[in-house]
């Protein structure tokens, strides 16, 4: 799959912007699936076959999976994707970066030994630390750019010659960096007016936007703010509010519900110009 | 141990700055290696044995693991040297970074896990995505401020109020960050005069150099640059030039001369003011 032509066809055949992040946390399981010995993969298969129909991408955080010696849940879910949902792409987050030899390797852990179609990248040290994950043809590679966190501020807002560091970074990555065609870049759902001032420079790049849900982000102002011309453009991440939508034993019934209220939010105000009325 | 304290005695009891990176390319192994299922392991643990009287710190990089689905090994590793060559630090290498709750599995994964006495982290993030990191007492947290690579200075060379941002950074780190005295920075060898201006402002903060060897850095430059008032505060990393120093089955002989002839190249200029003479 190429990642950006899988995310545009995923849009439009599941009409949705909506990614599901699967950050399993074992301590907010359902008590049945808790003594299981593959409760990680157990549960996120079930999220994953749940929504399925629902999403344009999918979206396991590494951290999740490392923290629990779960690497191999990882491999079979990533698998499982593939397998029963072909067409539906899988952006590992790992905001890896590193120098060129050492990058080579990660982006050989994510594209190679995961299978993502696309991964996230942090771009502190430059575009050479990007370059070994573009390396590989037809995948992506979604560059931190905004965060969703209060503190990101705190480096991503300094004054670079009378622009934020954000919309620098953007600027480069949109003359630059994306030569071949397979960034995105990442901006926080919790700062819509930066998303706008992205959305500006970046012309129809996609943008990953975490932060909708349990961060808070607000949808109407994230989609006003961050859709392209077409509608798209968006890939708009919740983790945390559809998997632990239900606690009990119909979970997956619960965060089926919770996708399809927040796709159907979405798509409410993917049509117009910015500041629109929202579609029918 | 705590990791400051602990570097500090190991640069005492050892004389030593030096620290082993741990990159481990199978590529590069010893043929009779090459075919045993735990040639990474091995090669390794023989390398730690053969040097970890010459160094102040063993590096390993995850990358080089996570891409062989070596965790495993990474985990074992880790335990043979606490257990072995008690009081020598491990910095594990993941310049990880994400926003606090995944921060928080991530720092599981280099502390729990994985039991590193410090991790290397990305700083893109701001303070609130260290701080987890910085959570768990006596660990040691080394934030990527100037990187070795050619193309680091696209971001870290910005002009920030007059000043680079990887300057600004550090002056942040010194200043803010550093409140339980856990930080240490990353400062590549490859810019000497850049290593100097970031000890002016971090006082006797631990520096920790890579690109010596393989990279090409300058030993003299660097430490003279790098050195605090004491003639310690680096943590200057080889890697390449040492693991691969032998390609016969005579490798960690091999390694280990090169360890010795390095850490008495950095001796030598450990002592005396900035543009000081040689020890005898």
């Amino acid at each position: 799959m190429n990642f950006i032509a899988g995310l545009r066809s995923a849009w439009k055949k599941n009409d949705s912007l909506l990614c599901v992040g699967l950050d399993p946390d074992p301590e907010r399981f359902p008590a049945s699936l808790c003594e299981r010995p593959e409760a990680i993969l157990e549960f996120c298969t079930a999220i994953v076959d749940a929504t399925a129909d629902l999403v344009c991408a999918f979206k396991p955080q590494i951290a999740h999976f490392a923290a629990r010696r779960a690497e191999g849940a990882l491999e079979a879910l990533i698998r499982h994707i593939h397998a029963a949902h072909p067409g539906i792409p899988v952006i590992l987050d790992a905001k890896r970066g590193d120098i060129g030899s050492t990058a080579r390797q990660y982006a050989i852990e994510a594209f190679g030994r995961y299978d993502a179609d696309a991964v996230t990248v942090n771009p502190y040290l430059g575009f050479d630390a990007v370059e070994p994950f573009l390396a590989w043809e037809g995948r992506g590679v979604a560059i931190l750019c905004r965060t969703s966190n209060p503190g990101g501020s705190e480096m991503q807002f300094l004054d670079v010659g009378g622009e934020p560091l954000y919309l620098h970074l953007a600027r480069r990555v949109a003359t630059g960096w994306n030569r071949g065609g397979q960034c995105a870049l990442v901006v926080g759902a919790t700062y819509p007016a930066e998303i706008a001032a992205v959305r500006a420079v970046v012309g129809g790049m996609p943008l990953l936007v975490p932060g909708v849900g349990a961060q808070g982000g607000d949808i109407e102002a994230t989609v006003r703010a961050g859709r392209s011309a077409d509608g798209t453009g968006l890939v708009i991440n919740s983790s945390r509010a559809i998997l632990y939508a239900g606690s009990g034993e119909d979970y997956a019934q619960a965060a089926r519900a919770a996708a399809l209220r927040t796709r159907e939010a979405i798509n409410r105000w993917r049509r117009g110009a910015p500041g629109g009325m929202p579609r029918a």
